[in-house]
């Protein structure tokens, strides 16, 4: 009896530890980000990197990604999200879009739009973006 | 002579303080998030809240702001940026969009979309979102 409510215990603080929106089920592809070649990398800080969108969707369109493989915004610590803004915001003025603008934008699981499972910063600029963001 | 240069060189070190895309130029508007009832908090951090934003696009439209007047992405710290995403988090999760999914939308100046020069992050869920994002 006592052992069960000690299982219990166990699993409920495990489950706390990971939150039922982290949603590991949804990690399992490819990662194309990590096959991407040192030599195609713009800038970088201790702990992510930036390089162009295969797919732009705008004349100028970066990914600041993490180094390490987190899957989603909701998993890493704020100093990494926070070094990871500084990144974008070193892209955006070498690129020559701070003075005019750009948008930054993340997704999250699927109605957020991300299909890669590794924490990525999207960077747009150099057309007038709309509104609504999609 | 050397009074020029050094008068050149203090310009000079005194524009490179001041980038020219932080443009203070655009600043001049009203803030209406200055005048934001703080009963309409949905979240707060030490230095930034959370309120829905007046005109949504999506069922779910949160701003994070900052509580100083920080006018855009390219201002502030990096553990200001950081905390204001890790608040995006927290709100998100309270406001059950976590799991399914949402988008994160910083916009800077005016290609980015930036209307009001207080720094803000757009979250918006409970909705597929489309790509491109604006």
């Amino acid at each position: 009896m006592r052992i069960t409510i000690l299982i219990l215990l166990a699993a409920a603080l495990q489950s706390d530890r990971v939150p039922r929106s982290s949603r590991p089920e949804l990690y399992g592809g490819e990662d194309p980000f990590k096959s991407i070649d040192r030599e195609s990398w713009l800038a970088e800080s201790p702990n992510a990197f930036a390089v162009r969108d295969r797919n732009p969707q705008a004349p100028v369109h970066i990914l600041v990604i993490s180094k390490a493989s987190v899957p989603t915004l909701l998993h890493p610590s704020e100093a990494l999200l926070g070094e990871m803004l500084g990144l974008v915001k070193q892209v955006a003025e070498r690129e020559g879009i701070a003075a005019d603008g750009f948008r930054t934008v993340i997704n999250t699981h699927p109605d957020g739009g991300q299909s890669v499972y590794h924490l990525h910063i999207h960077v747009l600029g150099a057309r007038q973006m709309k509104w609504p963001p999609g």
